[in-house]
């Protein structure tokens, strides 16, 4: 039996699947709700509260993650409760997964724009009796010697267009093949995307001209699945329809992105000749369908590393019928393609000096460049600097604490949007960390002690309120508790102890750094000093540390722009030495010093 | 109101589309009731016989089309009857499409075997975490240098398929494309197929030796929209979903015959690595969709000449998941890369002497090749030989008599399968009029008058008894009148104006032919004298003239296992000069003169 579900306050309404949970409604309904576990009831995100109507009875592990004021209060966990009949349902905001700052800035990096794709004008003799030639070769003669048309969908739309255009067009050749026709003064434009894990962010490209005219940002709707890559790649991993699920889910919010951004410029996605889709190797192995089994098993290798070139409708994205969709190299399993766009957007093909770049994130990738060798690895830094796994803990959306002070003791805080404050997200929680550290009330090992310390209410360790409850915008205290600081320290000492590995290899320390740079989300928020005081990053003098914001984004739009570049980009792949940090020599030794304050 | 109709002695039995006519039903039932007009009400091919339950009212144009007696039996037009309730239908044998002689024999021409695709053993390491190779450089890498896996299906079934198989595996390239990965010992399979206009031939071949496996034929389902190319070009021309039916029409029964040729040898559709097709222009643009609006309308120029290679999969046939199918070039909107196929079969590229090949068909191509120059023109023959617009015209189908003498007034026949007439084919027509001519009962203009000439029953013109009732399977007397003898006129006057035509443009007679080649299945069947003596073909001695077959589908099978003869068929599409015959100086003359005998 089907019941009707009211999600609010998003305002959703409608039956959920038969047999299902609130989380399975949720999806139906297109409420996202989070989801880190992908619905195996241990992360605890996905809580809810149950206004009206009948669910499921309280299940022993709900009683175990659910405080007991929540749970008087009706609050469940959606993947683990089912209606018995029609409800109303409450997702309080740090339950969302949208509404989040969307991560679109990066890097405007001048490059010599010759894209992949060339335009030619050309104005060809009507088909008569006395000249009999088919329509591919009457377009390819008037195009540069070894023009072909060899795309069956463009010859079908050249056909009709070169008719309905009275024979005079400009073509888009992607080397000597023919990709599209068009009108002479249509727009000619490009795609590039960014598939991060949680967030997607496309980039609409004048290709004559290089600039970028529309950034659009979205979640990546695959959250659904769980917020964890892993728990995505086991639910594609099913079968063959689960796989095209979740490639359909990513596709379709990308074709979106590229309709928002040719809605704002007057455009229409049919008019994008070539795109490039950058991604980590999960992201891009679920774009393309690739077997994600390898990739989820040691020893964790690609199904495929090499740049792919790749019919954009074969992938489900409605560009123009001939249109590409190029996607960087992968170097390994964790360290992707989007790491590769990183690299080419930060100059880390020829750096001067010493560089160490890294974008932190759940995994967090980084490269060392020095004496003209780059190698790079990947930690699992774990979800804590996106607010997951932290007891107040919530992304950067709108109510989210992203400044912390304590000045006199006194707690100054910042929320985004600057309205009441409901968590406390990654860029929050490291300020918290290192004034926690400065003002006394935090030892080397991490652990909480001094004037304004509790104990937790309902026993067990201590905690530092940020808010009380009379100041937060959720009716309860935000506070920080030794757990939280734990997981902090665990993320923190993952990153550095990458760091100190990638540094030791090449024989340097951090002082013989000339430039390090802090790419991704979380990176473009912090207090880089805060961030050398807690020991996330190493003794660098702060004015050698860059944020630049969504390199991978800025990456994407360099190869689109510049077939020189994505060239440099394939060499790159095959240039970066990946190094498998478990099996570093002083892993152990450099984790656990990495591990305290 | 849908209504269940069934159809005998075919055994269909079932509801029609609502208010929908009889053909409709038979269409939706899979009845193969054949219709040249495409259901127009004109051709009065798709004849049947209610025998139980109401129908619509006889319309005027039935009257006109049907004979007295046929009308007072019950026989009506399918196309303009519709169902009032539940029917029983009679189909006339002469009235269906199938269970016709498919075509599939033809020359076995020898071919140094090196198909497009090259097959290589590999045995590879499976990854540790001391090599991480991902999987397509380390294939790629036991691979001739260059090799590459750029296709993103092959790629994800070579992952799934490499850890199956232990890592030991039989690569197929083309060129330096990875397009397959299987086991070392699976079958390594080809598939040609030839598409008429009526009949489908499917060769599955072992690309190893050439050999072919097995053939098999089948009937164009396309034929439900009208035995006229015109037809279905028209309705394929509706718009996108019209022409996405077409072209699965086509595909289905393609894919369905290469999953018969594989049953046969207990192998699978899976297992063809490489396909090549040939047909018309028109069944060329309906196979790819590409829009045939430009092969109806003058100055009929194809959308697409030079060859295509298209994934399989693109067409909808479910072969290996890389395997790509290869279409020969076009040469003409009515001169296609079947002819292109035929040439290659004859040896036309390179012919000792002068040489005319022909395949004749309701659209007749024919070439002539002289001092190292080739010609090709195209002409309407009308489907005469096929048994169409005759009055006891049939398909070359078990029952139609295809051999006829007069001997010493007494009329002697051979029918398809020895069993009872029903109907005249093509080559028992052709021999009449030659048997009549030398008879004496028809002079130089066609006209019917002597010994055994009676008047036809419903007045009009003379006919000659070929079958009278009592020896006619269908109960009534097989006969050629005035009318029939004269549609063949038109049928061999425009195909001896083509031929002369191709000789006056040349400078040589007959005479000066080394060679005459008649392809197709109704060349196959003639008899060369008859055709000789009736003018069909010039004066040439009978020893000069080879009936091959289906030449088209040996060309195919010539490019599917030798790359060197898919290039020389892509070299003689760009020789062949082509011959816009209505625009030949000397036409209406040589048509003239052609259309006697």
């Amino acid at each position: 039996m089907a019941y009707t579900i009211e999600f609010e306050p998003v305002g959703r309404r409608g039956p959920g699947p038969e047999g299902g949970t609130l989380l399975d409604a949720a999806r139906a309904l297109g409420v996202d709700l989070a989801s880190v576990c992908g619905g195996g009831g241990t992360c605890a995100r996905c809580k809810v509260r149950v206004v009206a109507g009948a669910v499921t009875p309280v299940t022993a592990r709900e009683a175990g993650l659910l405080a007991a004021a929540e749970l008087a209060q009706g609050y469940r966990l959606a993947c683990l409760a089912a209606p018995l009949g029609d409800c109303r349902v409450y997702v309080p905001p740090e339950s969302l997964t949208a509404l989040q700052r969307t991560q679109v800035e990066g890097l405007e990096v001048p490059a010599r724009v010759r894209p992949a794709v060339s335009a030619r004008v050309v104005r060809l003799a009507p088909p008569t009796l006395d000249d009999l030639r088919a329509d591919d070769e009457r377009l390819c003669a008037a195009l540069p010697r070894g023009a072909r048309l060899p795309d069956v969908e463009a010859a079908r739309h050249a056909t009709l267009v070169l008719r309905e255009l009275g024979w005079q067009v400009r073509v888009t050749l992607r080397g000597r093949e023919v990709v599209h026709v068009a009108a002479v003064d249509a727009p000619w434009l490009g795609l590039a995307v960014d598939m991060g894990t949680t967030k997607l962010a496309g980039y609409l490209v004048d290709l004559a001209t290089g600039r970028t005219l529309a950034a659009r940002g979205a979640m990546n709707p695959q959250i659904a699945y769980g917020e964890d890559i892993i728990a995505r790649m086991m639910a594609a991993n099913q079968g063959p329809d689960a796989a095209r699920r979740m490639q359909a889910l990513l596709t379709d919010a990308v074709g979106q992105l590229a309709a928002e951004a040719c809605a704002a410029t007057g455009a229409r996605p049919a008019e994008i000749v070539d795109a490039v889709v950058v991604g980590n190797t999960a992201m891009h192995h679920l774009f393309l369908r690739l077997p994600v089994g390898p990739l989820m098993t040691a020893p964790y290798v690609p199904a495929v590393r090499a740049p792919v070139d790749v019919k954009a409708r074969d992938v489900g994205l409605p560009l123009a019928p001939g249109a590409n969709v190029h996607l960087l190299p992968n170097i390994a399993g964790y360290v992707g393609a989007d790491h590769v766009a990183m690299l080419l957007a930060t100059g880390m093909a020829e750096p001067a000096g010493s560089a160490l770049a890294i974008d932190i994130g759940t995994n967090t990738e980084m490269c060392l460049a020095h004496e003209g060798r780059l190698t790079s690895l990947s930690c699992a830094s774990g979800p804590a600097f996106e607010g997951a796994h932290i007891s107040c803990g919530m992304r950067a959306a709108p109510g989210a604490i992203e400044r912390v002070r304590i000045v006199d003791g006194r707690v100054e805080f910042k929320t985004i949007g600057d309205g009441p404050p409901v968590g406390l997200c990654g860029s929050g929680l490291l300020d918290a960390v290192a004034h926690l550290r400065y003002a006394g009330l935090l030892d080397r090992l991490g652990r909480l002690a001094g004037p304004g310390v509790r104990p937790a209410p309902e026993g067990g360790a201590a905690e530092f309120v940020i808010a009380d409850e009379a100041r937060s915008g959720g009716g309860r205290a935000i506070t920080v508790t030794q757990h939280d600081i734990q997981e902090l320290l665990l993320a923190k000492g993952a990153i550095r102890c990458g760091i100190d590995t990638l540094l030791q290899e090449a024989g340097i320390t951090a002082g013989g750094l000339d430039r390090v740079i802090i790419a991704g989300a979380f990176g473009t928020y912090i207090d880089v000093e805060n961030a050398l005081a807690i020991g996330l990053l190493p003794a660098v003098a702060p004015d050698r540390v860059a944020q630049v914001g969504n390199a991978a984004g800025t990456g994407a739009r360099l190869a689109l722009v510049s077939r020189a570049r994505r060239r440099q980009a394939r060499d790159l792949a095959l240039r970066v030495r990946y190094l498998e940090l478990a099996r570093a020599p002083r892993f152990a030794r450099n984790l656990a010093a990495a591990l305290t304050l």
